[in-house]
């Protein structure tokens, strides 16, 4: 019997889902073959059956990867003292994430599969519920420091911020002139006016 | 030789171009097959190649059939006297679209195409140009009427603006719990802060 080594079968399995990510983000999930994947990755069909099964389950692996680098990212901020700082540095991360067009691609491909398929729309809402929490937790805390009018709703004002990097990554697909770090100062005025506190 | 009846071949059309939309919606682009389209349409594959050469021809004249909506419906409400009051009217449609699964998933659909096929990128990115310009021009006059604060630059509030529709119909795909209809007044308050004159 074969000994697998757990270090080794986890980085072999990044590596596919790296090539999937490079593969579907050019084509689409529903024109790249999984040949195309293997020869991305430089592995075999056999092979790559030992790690995903079918497309549908890299295409769910990459969908559960992105929640939890999103659950990393929260968990890591949280704690901060300046919580609407916070929220403006990772508004910042994502304009820095829409300035990637193959990132960008596979958001808007990821977005358009959940459509149409139960299981990716839920692994979906389940990333999109940690990253809504996140940002709610952040402006809970802002509005506690009173950095963030007390007044606004936290969960649905969430909701709205989870909008705007949703039009963010489709700015990038329907505007040839958008460029995501230019925004910057434009995307802070935006939240500046609609989070702080009103003037007295 | 046969003569075309213009108002026939029109109607003919239009009735292709709605079954193709519910098959794409529910399937996606590269799912549908043209016999899938006919079978909708009630018509052979023979006689659809006489409107359309091919699945990449339909999919580009419905991009243009709604790029033809958005500059009717800015063309002719760009006379109002309350371009404010225009503004959160053109905002409540689009919540009432994004509230339509079909519509929302065919702009989703849309999106992911634009970044693999520069020819429907083109066609997106002519509508994309014709919604940000109608924005724009209500901004302006909702400025020059003091309903929006001169202050904000028109062109790049008229894209946030956008980002936020695109967002929109994100929602539905990656909420499960959003509801287009009850975000009206949450929007209503995000964009009378945004936009707003700062009182004095």
């Amino acid at each position: 019997m074969r000994t697998i080594d757990p270090g080794k079968h986890a980085a072999r399995r990044d590596a596919i889902l790296a090539a999937a990510r490079s593969c579907f983000a050019r084509k689409g999930f529903h024109q790249t073959s999984t040949a195309a994947i293997c020869a991305q990755a430089g592995m075999s069909p056999g092979n790559l059956f030992h790690y995903f099964p079918t497309k549908q389950a890299i295409i769910a692996a990459i969908v559960d990867q992105e929640g939890g680098e999103t659950a990393a990212y929260f968990a890591g901020v949280q704690a901060s003292d300046d919580a609407y700082g916070t929220l403006l540095d990772f508004m910042d991360l994502v304009l820095a994430l829409a300035a990637d067009a193959d990132f960008a691609g596979l958001t808007l491909e990821i977005a358009a599969e959940a459509m149409r398929d139960t299981d990716i729309a839920a692994r979906v809402a389940r990333n999109d519920a940690v990253l809504r929490a996140g940002v709610q937790a952040l402006l809970e805390s802002a509005a506690a420091r009173g950095q963030v009018d007390a007044a606004l709703d936290p969960a649905q004002t969430a909701g709205w911020i989870a909008a705007l990097i949703d039009g963010i990554f489709n700015r990038v697909a329907v505007d040839p002139h958008y460029a995501p770090p230019a925004q910057r100062a434009s995307l802070h005025l935006l939240l500046a006016r609609f989070l702080r506190p009103a003037l007295a």
